[in-house]
């Protein structure tokens, strides 16, 4: 994995641009991305497909579910990811787009994270929706407050909006209670998620040549999404 | 394939009780099944059930769409339907049950159903969720007449909301014009497929003991579902 925190500068970008999210206002201040957010075309591309690849994960995970509960639980999950795809969606075509053509150049590398990232079996697959969908919908709503005009608010309600985090995670506790021997397996493979979308995330992030000024503002936010990760994971009672 | 109309009696039932759907109005006079709805729970929990099954089979067709076009329309296709499956969900809550606990009993047929109509690939799989979603939302609809109470026109409103049918037509024509050769085994497959959904839409009939009056009343329906669906095949430039 990365060492995302090589730098050794601790000094924190106070300018969060968009309401808190309500549920991850526990950490006080929070830091946004903005300087490093990528031109319009290509956030909402990669942001739109992202949620496209949420939602695809969880549509199998509603279809491939053990339980009649988890199936109708998870599919209220799929359907508030979707509602984050549609926006965003709805955002590029505001601007004279076609989604298609706007979200092709990051299908690439997101197909290949979605692959990656299927896990062994329905357990790892809800994981990997719970985490990535979780610091995904953090990161980018960050990244957010640095797009242009009214874009950076509209972009910021989506993907503020309601999310399945919590779903998710009723539907993990108790496959969990059923089967404690899931822990360890699922905490690892949570680690291994969080290294894969932490590359993803850093992937969207449009870097300047000055090496060291993207560092200092990239480590606290990515200190405070590893934060709200290891909380998503405590809630699991997993180790992060 | 089961001959649905082998009683010669042509006795119409003219009792629609729900406004007519947008989308089939071509037929003059539509007829209902309000004499033969089962019981609330037990026409709730398949109606739910079967939403997400096609909710479902559109997120696996979502998944695996050769192309983004498709993939982007078939997503809006997959939101309409998951809106269905969640406005009946809301109408059973609205009884103060459990949508799984409702929809357990329709599960084993529906899932029997779904596996037997997958297809053998994408082009087949996205041509089963047009054909049975058309069929099914129609069937329902007119079914959703002999409901009790509110539910009678609340369940009407849910099941003759807007549909993805448009949509899934474009994505299967452009498919087609790619590659002509695909129409022949389409429409094969679609014959099949409408004989196991009027299957399962025939076994959510409350029938009574009285053989020639419940067939009397389920004629005329059926022909008239089957006439739609031939307009469905019709628009792909297939034979139905």
């Amino acid at each position: 994995m990365v060492n995302w925190f090589a730098s050794r500068r601790r000094k924190r970008v106070d300018a969060p641009r968009l309401r808190p999210r309500s549920t991850s206002t526990t950490n006080s201040t929070k830091v946004d991305l903005a300087e490093l957010t990528p031109g319009l075309g290509d956030y909402l591309g990669k942001a739109a497909y992202l949620q496209l690849m949420i939602f695809e994960n969880l549509g199998r995970a509603v279809a491939t579910a053990p339980t009649m509960r988890a199936k109708t639980a998870l599919s209220q999950a799929a359907s508030l990811s979707l509602a984050k795809h549609q926006g965003l969606v709805r955002e590029i075509e505001r601007h004279g787009d076609h989604p298609s053509d706007v979200m092709e150049p990051a299908a690439r590398a997101i197909d290949r994270f979605q692959s990656a990232t299927q896990g062994s079996d329905w357990f790892e697959a809800v994981t990997t929706c719970y985490v990535t969908a979780g610091f995904l919908d953090d990161f980018f709503y960050r990244l957010a407050g640095g797009l242009p005009g009214g874009s950076a608010e509209r972009v910021g309600h989506i993907l503020g909006g309601p999310s399945g985090e919590k779903i998710i995670a009723e539907v993990l506790l108790a496959a969990i209670e059923t089967n404690p021997r899931l822990s360890a397996r699922l905490a690892l493979w949570g680690r291994r998620l969080v290294g894969d979308t932490m590359l993803v995330a850093r992937s969207a992030l449009a870097l300047s040549a000055n090496h060291d000024s993207d560092e200092a503002r990239i480590e606290p936010v990515f200190t405070e999404l590893i934060a709200a990760h290891t909380r998503r994971m405590d809630a699991l009672g997993l180790t992060a």
